[in-house]
């Protein structure tokens, strides 16, 4: 293997580029915190997560559906007895994350000067188009990217399909992300490049427990490190 | 100017392949029912309406913003004095209408399939991406398109942009839609051809005052029209 193939990098954005899964477990704590009188927080955590699970597959990804499972975790934690004004202000609390300003992740904004100038970067995420337009705007980090690519979701089959609409070889392209689950391992089993760079917090969702040890596989702590090697 | 020149057809999906307005508008009326007590139908209908356009450019288009928004429009028209069975309820509408089977516009499968093998025709939507995904699954439809376009907000600089991915000039584009607002008139602006197929129910927001004369521009009253034409 070699690194000298790579042609296009793909980055995932949330929790890569810039920080997101500390703004939603904020936003759970929050939750859990408003109905601590109903329901112990650690239970009522694993409330919203079971009810999060369960409406991803209808829902998909991002701050709507999050909200909307926020409100009926509220539901069944109170089993309804729970006053209308948590509502308003779930409610609020889903526009205020809309708006929430956005954190780069640290050094990201060098490396994505530096590797712009010798590959073609595309930014590939699952999350909700119009917030991530905007969060990509806000970042003041579309300027790298060629083009940006928002999946339902990252299987195998929809990264086939980026490498195709790409018009590379699969071995021509590299993914990075946090996400060992999403970002690594449906790249590394279609046979391309994908380097992990892991945030401090991971959505329970989004875990695995493999060791991974692969020819095309690498891992970093910061996204500097990137430079060390491409 | 010349309809030989055409090389790729652009499908706008809500409304021009499937019924989409309608369930839109079946909903508005089961919420401006439930709170009837609280005020009259059509001065609900306005407050909803109100809410919609201020949440908009946080919320897009879709579903979900949809249902975040029923459910502010019925804190502000009851004043909070709801019962949070109606929380409820919205939430559980918004799972109905997620999971609403597809139905096809009149006439729309035979002129796919036969302007399919004349044209590339991709499908073109400002709806939510797994929203949209899902229901062009559903309709049997996706065998005719080369791939699909999920766009925030149909703008002359969208069409711009898609018109470059697709690697044709504008004048071998054409958009065919039933918003003269999101389909027409950017598209006729850029230079394209533009083919109007109005539904019979137009959302508000989409209204618009103008009549179009233009020499790009066509309308109909069926997809099947579109194969005398095309």
């Amino acid at each position: 293997m070699s690194l000298q193939e790579i042609k296009v990098i793909a980055f995932d954005a949330d929790d890569t580029l810039w920080v997101n899964e500390t703004i939603f477990r904020r936003a759970e704590e929050e939750l859990c915190d408003l109905l601590k009188e109903f329901m112990p927080k650690e239970e009522a955590a694993k409330v919203l997560f079971d009810i999060e699970m369960k409406n991803l597959p209808l829902y998909g990804y991002g701050i709507k559906p999050f909200i909307l499972s926020l409100i009926e975790a509220a539901l069944t934690i109170t089993e309804g007895k729970m006053s209308i004004s948590i509502v308003e202000k779930l409610l609020e609390k889903g526009k205020q994350m809309l708006k929430e300003p956005v954190e780069l992740i640290d050094g990201i904004d060098h490396a994505l000067n530096v590797l712009s100038k010798k590959y073609r970067l595309v930014m590939a995420t699952k999350g909700d188009l119009l917030d991530q337009e905007r969060k990509l705007i806000k970042s003041g980090l579309e300027k790298y990217f060629h083009h940006i690519e928002i999946v339902s979701d990252k299987t195998e089959k929809q990264y086939q399909k980026l490498v195709k609409q790409l018009d590379i070889n699969v071995n021509e392209f590299l993914m990075v992300g946090n996400s060992l689950k999403s970002d690594i391992l449906p790249v590394l089993n279609i046979g391309a490049h994908a380097f992990h760079i892991p945030f401090h917090t991971t959505w329970a969702h989004e875990m695995i427990d493999d060791e991974i040890n692969h020819p095309k596989f690498k891992s970093f702590t910061q996204a500097t490190e990137l430079l060390d090697v491409l």
